[in-house]
């Protein structure tokens, strides 16, 4: 990723960790460049929330919208955006177990910290929510989904031998969640599943297929 | 793929090897069933020329064209209903080594049978083209490029983590071919890479990326 990202014309700064990322971001900020926070900032929101729009534009019919969520950003714009004018579309965010600190702290109904993200789901491996995006996930979203690893990894290698595209756990994880659901689909359900991310390398792939006992998905 | 293609609703007769895979193929054809030659058919080449169509419409200037070869049905229907009406355009054949065969015809001034297919490019392992493709590719290709398995692969990895689609090496080898171009290009070269096959499966790509010595494509 870096490569393609030093690719693509950027300046990378690696830290330790989350945390120190955040301060040297802080720091950078204070120095004068803008901060594009990865979900804690309600223009970055409206702006994923572009994306909602553009699926009601292609299929105004969507009953069901499966979203996946780290920090909340992603899920908070399209839900704004979808909701405002089709508020019966269901809406379902999804996360892994081991990065699912959106569940965890609806259920507390308040906001956890994750010590560690433990799912291979780094992208959405966000150790806290913000305030913001906890507030429209309880207001907006109707049903949160954590899916386990395995399943994960399942639809990822489906999505990449059935539609030959390349997507990370993050993003796979929502048609594994979505799988969870068959049983409820309604023969006139026009189903969403959003495919938010393909950082993940072949070296990735290996790893992840080799190392877990890989549930085949059922057709 | 088997399970891919029963679950398109084929059925799906295996043999031991290609030869009797074709002498399989006429036993059902003499029992009513139409044959689909992989590439010996100008009905089927014709068929594939619409690709070389749709390429005119999409990008009317285009310069440079790479198109793999197995048996040379898909390069056959190209060249000719490119060549009809855009002649200038330059018409690469790839092929990898070990899946040859059309460019030892070439060079052979006959058709050339392979004894085996060594190249991990499968789907480009016809043993043997036809009277038909050699002619078109004699006539209406401008240059045929051979490429190594190890280049092929490097460019199936640069083209799955960076534009996230998964190609098999049967078409990945046409990006190694331009590759070895690149200092002939012109400014003014609109340059298509045809990219037809993705059957490539997970278990496949962790195989060829261990078992070569991989070459990492330069920027």
């Amino acid at each position: 990723y870096l490569d393609a990202t030093r690719g693509y014309g950027a300046e990378i700064v690696l830290t330790d960790d989350i945390q120190s990322a955040f301060e040297k971001a802080d720091e950078l900020q204070r120095a004068g460049l803008a901060l594009v926070h990865p979900f804690d900032d309600m223009a970055v929101a409206a702006g994923q929330g572009t994306v909602g729009l553009e699926i009601l534009q292609d299929l105004p019919g969507v009953t069901r919208l499966y979203v996946s969520i780290g920090g909340g950003g992603l899920i908070a714009g399209m839900a704004t955006a979808v909701k405002a004018s089709h508020p019966h579309v269901h809406l379902v965010g999804v996360e892994t177990r081991g990065a699912d600190v959106m569940a965890q702290s609806v259920a507390a109904g308040r906001l956890i910290k994750l010590a560690e993200i433990t799912s291979i789901a780094r992208t959405l491996g966000a150790p806290m929510a913000s305030p913001m995006t906890l507030d429209h996930v309880r207001r907006l979203v109707d049903d949160l989904v954590v899916v386990d690893d395995d399943e994960t990894i399942a639809a990822m290698v489906h999505i990449l031998e059935r539609t030959k595209t390349l997507v990370e756990p993050a993003a796979a994880c929502c048609l594994a969640a979505a799988r969870r659901h068959v049983a409820e689909f309604q023969p006139h359900d026009q189903i969403v599943i959003l495919m938010c991310g393909g950082n993940a390398s072949v070296a990735d792939l290996a790893k992840w297929t080799n190392s877990k006992s890989r549930n085949e998905l059922p057709e």
